[in-house]
């Protein structure tokens, strides 16, 4: 296991067998998502595509909240239209790279995920929380309704959930965050790093090449036509039939064999 | 608190304290959409839409029942495939009115809400029901297949959810509405007022023009890619924490103030 | 009641009072999707879609399974990209023509349903299960992205719950599928049939013609924006409402007589 931190430690990274692990690193500002936040996980997601040997990436926060959204002292320092367009758009690219990147991530949420960080939940591939988290777009409290996140809330959350949630600030459970499909699971704290754990052995399990050629196909397809989507992702599943972890996959089902081992790098 | 008329007193407007209840009052046709029901409903719209002191809306219908869909009586007495274009053209866009408008709208649901009764449900923001009504798309019980409730209700409720409903006319009780996400929640009735004037004054406790920022553009985002709508998040955003509601509310959060009241108009 | 057999057996065509049931037929091969067998498809498909005396189609698989997804060893004979574009290619074609057809199409699920078996269920209109069956899009374990089927699932299925099928291969049991939308209901073994039987029912007791005008708007309308969606059932309800199914059945309704009969074909 190799641990390093950016950013004066402000986002601390741990690799493990192909694992990143994320942690946001301002555990008394409830993870407070700064420029500088901003910054390093955009530098590490940008790190993390290009390096083959990573699997799965875990993003996790310091302490006894997952996140609590925005900096607000710091935005309010700087009140210029220019200044929130820019930072809000760098937001919004972090939150894209997550569903860019070409290996799964797992949100491992405890206390409470709010504003821009109930955002980085939905934009997530998976998320597991504590079964006391909390999660929540309760910008309207004060006086800033929660655009962005409203973004990617409605992309996993039914219209009415998502109004309710955005107008009137409400928390919810992390069972209710479960029953509306904001995250697969909600676990007992002490067993949230095992369950991670479990999720992360499973993805690791697979064929690499599969998750990749899968993950951005995914979401891309997602946003277009029925037609166009049967058309992209019969291209992206025949292409993924020529790679080398499908013929010896396959083949050592049909002579139920065990599948070939995908090695952690 | 006022209260007036319009139309004859087919819909029925009360003011109170930014609050307005549009109630239809036709209880003996289970408040029927005729063409003047329409007509009322898009002049109020209308109305409401250019009246900053309005902050919330509550669709409501007098009598047992919700609302049981179009006039049929009425519909038949002109049997034009140009009436019928122009009629369900006119419902449709008090269906969208509901959405374009700036502030929150709240369905207040009792008894029955069956086929365009039904789409205004799932056209309004937010839902609160009886724990006895009950939600059909019914037309093809007579023939006539619910096309334009279809896509309301196709873009609140999972699929083969609502084409069940669309197929067989089958009856869904106010738990089941609940769980499929049609409507927020449903209480006993003698509670359902309460629980309407609790939802208002949750929202009344919020920054009016957070408000207007957001509910127009939660729509409106959710028909674009997710680059689209992040673009368009994010300058929605940033112009909203111009708002003096935002600076003042981040600050008193900052200083550990309460927020600064809203005030009702 | 009619039965013949297309494609040597291999797709059992069954005709009973304007139902069709399509029952695949390679049980020992857990109805493995030969190229054989998606051209028997096909072609019962395009048959159903020009015979206007069929009402509801039932989709079924012989045996312990419903169906296992592709047929795995014939894929493998013939390893080329330009074969593997293809075969997808008519998949998904059979896969939107389910879709397609002007009459609902019911999934009749027993055993397991996995990879493109997964995506008949999601592709069909309607589904029921056994409770002891299962589900999963599970290609990740022989290093194959199920990224055709991901298109059909991703459209009933919220995106988290999805993914983590995708990636883990994990299998939902019936009540999960049900919970999640994917399937409509599930029911004891013993009553399967039964069940199908009172859905067709229904649908059969409805208007064919207002069925048809209802089924290809349905999803069409999905992938429009509001506004075009609006635009585009507003006409078809129009037309609809110029059929003698809808001026009769509104009459008799009206009238307070029962809605005339729509005699099974």
């Amino acid at each position: 296991m190799a641990a390093h931190t950016s950013e004066a430690a402000l986002l601390v990274r741990e690799d493990s067998h192909g694992v990143v692990t994320l942690r946001m690193n301002r555990p008394r500002q409830f993870n407070a998502i700064s420029e500088a936040m901003l910054h390093a996980l955009q530098q590490e997601l940008h790190a993390i595509a290009l390096d083959e040997s990573v699997r799965c990436v875990v993003l996790a926060g310091a302490g006894p909240a997952f996140c609590a959204g925005h900096d607000l002292r710091e935005m309010r320092a700087r009140p210029t239209l220019a200044y929130y367009q820019a930072l809000f758009s760098q937001c919004s690219r972090v939150m894209q790279s997550l569903q860019a990147l070409p290996v799964p991530v797992i949100a491992r949420v405890q206390g409470i995920a709010t504003a821009a960080g109930c955002q980085l939940v939905a934009s997530c591939d998976l998320a597991i929380s504590t079964d006391t988290a909390q999660f929540a777009v309760s910008g309207i409290d004060v006086g800033l309704f929660c655009a962005t996140p409203s973004v990617a809330l409605s992309r996993n959350v039914s219209p009415k959930r998502a109004f309710d949630m955005l107008v009137t600030a409400r928390f919810i459970d992390a069972a209710t965050a479960v029953d509306w499909g904001l995250i697969n699971a909600a676990v007992p704290e002490d067993r949230l790093d095992s369950a991670i754990a479990e999720k992360t052995a499973r993805i690791l399990a697979k064929s690499a090449v599969a998750l990749r050629h899968g993950k951005s196909m995914f979401y891309r397809q997602r946003q277009m036509s029925l037609a166009d989507a049967y058309a992209y992702a019969s291209d992206v599943m025949a292409r993924n039939m020529m790679e080398e972890d499908a013929s010896a996959g396959i083949d050592a089902f049909l002579e139920k064999r065990p599948p070939p081992l995908h090695k952690p790098s």
